[in-house]
């Protein structure tokens, strides 16, 4: 059975052993972050309904919110057609950037460059 | 100045001189679709207001709708904060999945496996 067609999940993983994760407020809507997960983050996220990453920058599992308290709780988890994606509706407990922006997408392309526009 | 806080588009290619696109609903909020642009498909998508991705299964530009005629006019623009993602939300004249779906990801994982469970 192909990709597309099964209802078994089982991801594309890339040369790297990584999907793409876009993470969403389940109540909002808004785009919070993009990141990655392997094998072991996935698991873990459904494990525990906690949002887990693998940061390719430090090479290891992420455990959002595990240090800061911003804790992205699982609402809904879907994949994509070719299983190289995944979608996580979240309950944060906290901003989903770095920077202490809600969303990691606070500027929104114009003309001229780039503006800063909190998301939603 | 950092990506970070930089006013102006400063893409962080990856390897592959790609980065992520992640495509929503701009009515809706629906996410649609996940796929990837190089410089060609972003400066693409800035000049004609319509998206376009590189295709890399077919290592090529991509003008999403251009024989489909599932076009997705360009609302809104965002870029994260390490400017390795864009976030695009459009106005799609139809299906965003190459299935027919209205979006890729019409799967829902749950404790058995996937259910199909369309967006939105």
């Amino acid at each position: 059975m192909s990709h597309e067609n099964s209802l078994s999940l089982e991801p594309r993983w890339d040369a790297a052993g990584l999907i793409t994760a876009v993470t969403t407020d389940a109540e909002t809507g808004d785009l919070l972050m993009v990141a990655h997960m392997n094998a072991d983050a996935l698991a873990a996220t459904i494990a525990t309904g906690e949002a887990h990453y693998w940061s390719r920058s430090r090479q290891q599992l992420w455990h959002k919110g595990a240090t800061s308290g911003h804790i992205q709780r699982i609402v809904e988890m879907r994949v994509d057609c070719d299983q190289d994606a995944i979608w996580l509706k979240v309950a944060p407990a906290g901003p989903a950037c770095h920077t202490g922006e809600r969303s990691c997408f606070y500027r929104r392309l114009t003309d001229g460059g780039l503006v800063r526009d909190a998301v939603g």
